[in-house]
């Protein structure tokens, strides 16, 4: 069995630890602060500390892995935009010039772009990481997007970027992703997953119009349609209705909760390739944040699904992990605080006076 | 008349074009984005383009304000914490050990603490500005907080502060404050503003029980009824219910939109003085930014007063700029992909199909 397997993976994933919880809140007593006015941050720090099992959690070399795709619902005019714009997109992302590029400047974070399954070429020099599965997915409308072989593989991938940046030195990962097309997908596994009729989870994705709406409806719900009933396992889910970045998503989930890394999530598509994670396994949902409430339909019920509550709410729609950078920011000031205060007991600070002796 | 008066700054407020607002809307459609999917990031960049009347706004030197004074009012048994922690915390800020030194080094944030009124004694070399009118506030529940002429000398502080911020290069202003006893003010403050009654606007600030709350509404009833028929000029209601850091926050607004820079208020306690701001002139409004809702009732009444929504909701209610540090970075993202991204002439990505020539 390969170190980087899919197999090996779900084997050696544990539980973060609910006692390592208690510590951190106990910990935090102690900053100089009111107990609790630091609201969520503490929430966020405690879990960082619980995954890590440490009372003194890194968040150094934060990366965000943004994996891109093709896929072959495209077809059925579901998109605004022609599929090209993936690979024009992913050549910015090499550039510099995307809001991903621009986010991660501002917040200091790595950024490791990977093409899972680009349909359109893309030049040999950039800065890239290729692990292409195909040349985008098939149409999900008339048959399963890729084979359990395909789905495992782009999994794998995911996996493989997770290892690596663990080996390097990433204590915080956060993943996002690119391919013209995937609000349609993430739309199909929402509906699988959550059993809700496909106009309730459809949205307008990249800015569809009513006429792109209805068609991007129907392709959803005559996908689901024709797979639903073999789609309950998550690889044959993520196989007949995801996508191969849909799918290294998935896998850098459980390689975060594997590695006892807190991996952030991106918007819609990135939340339910989590969701899929959380699937094979229940235990990778306290290594996962939900970085941002997305206006798409289908986001809030996946967020209830994985019980997780977002941490910002911005409006904001475009994917790329430019939710996950934000928030990841928010992450490392949590965990900053909690690692960096002063104790009331070293700064000589006063306590409230009911608890003064 | 003095360059830093209160009069002088009054004088030379100008209102944000919003030309330049539609000329950074027009902005936005070149970038390498769907339409409108940076969500609440493009409209904050939009402001600070307008604000600073070009389609090349700056964030360099990012810079927190954060004032400290004391209370009268304590006497009222209005906090859980003895006043002394007012000084202990400005110590603790000076010695790196508070969590607003954590978040803003995480964020790379400066942090300048002005001692505008402590009532106790601190060391004579620590990193503090001293400006401090008197040692605290009288108890407002008897007499005016301060006298006008206190008022506008602690406004005056606020304002040499934007002014030495903006001639030093920090092209974004934060303010936040330290106070026991601070929330009780700001509740007084936004009682006169709203005209709503007391028990609707005062919360549990620091951790307040139900015995002190009961007393922190009685004082602020009580303070309210004594100075409500008086207070209606905004110096006025600063000098009998205000604070020393809420008059120095108030003057720091003004000049904030004096010098055109855009301005991130924290809390409950600094949305308070941004208000009173707003009474001194109704153009203030545009070059503020909310940073965060603070779970304080009285809070959201004064959002809405001044029309602002704040950019987080992340339970935090612990002042001393920590929301505001959280809400620059993310206008820092903001105004970075409205500067960096490329435009999709510049990376040759295709429009969505539908603009397509």
């Amino acid at each position: 069995m390969m170190p980087d397997s899919l197999e090996q993976t779900l084997k050696t994933i544990d539980a973060v630890d609910p006692n390592w919880m208690r510590l951190a809140e106990d910990w935090q007593l102690h900053l100089t602060k009111p107990p609790g006015s630091l609201g969520r941050l503490e929430e966020i720090a405690n879990r960082c500390a619980a995954i890590g099992e440490t009372l003194s959690p890194k968040v150094d070399r934060p990366r965000i892995l943004l994996f891109a795709g093709d896929h072959g619902v495209c077809e059925e005019g579901i998109s605004p935009y022609p599929q090209s714009v993936t690979s024009q997109m992913v050549l910015n992302f090499a550039n510099g010039g995307a809001a991903i590029n621009a986010l991660a400047k501002a917040c200091q974070l790595e950024l490791v772009v990977v093409d899972v399954g680009i349909a359109h070429p893309l030049p040999p020099d950039i800065d890239l990481v290729r692990r292409p599965i195909a040349p985008g997915t098939r149409n999900f409308c008339n048959q399963p997007a890729m084979s359990l072989d395909h789905a495992k593989l782009a999994m794998e991938v995911g996996i493989e970027m997770v290892a690596l940046a663990c080996q390097e030195g990433c204590h915080l990962l956060g993943v996002g992703e690119m391919g013209i097309g995937n609000t349609t997908a993430a739309a199909a596994v929402t509906a699988v997953l959550t059993g809700l009729a496909a106009q309730r989870v459809v949205g307008r994705g990249t800015g569809a119009d009513d006429a792109c709406l209805s068609r991007k409806i129907r392709a959803v719900q005559k996908a689901v349609d024709l797979h639903k009933t073999v789609a309950s396992a998550p690889l044959e889910l993520l196989a007949r209705l995801g996508g191969f970045e849909l799918a290294a998503i998935c896998g850098a989930c459980l390689a975060a909760a594997r590695f006892r890394r807190p991996i952030v999530i991106d918007g819609f598509i990135a939340t339910a390739a989590a969701a899929v994670a959380v699937e094979f396994d229940p235990r990778v949902r306290d290594y996962l944040f939900a970085s941002h409430r997305s206006p798409e339909p289908g986001h809030m019920f996946l967020l209830e699904r994985i019980q997780h509550r977002p941490l910002l709410d911005l409006e904001m729609r475009l994917g790329e992990g430019t939710g996950a950078a934000l928030a990841m920011s928010l992450i490392r000031c949590a965990v900053t605080a909690f690692t960096q205060m002063a104790t009331f007991e070293s700064a000589q600070v006063s306590g409230p006076s009911s608890s003064k002796k």
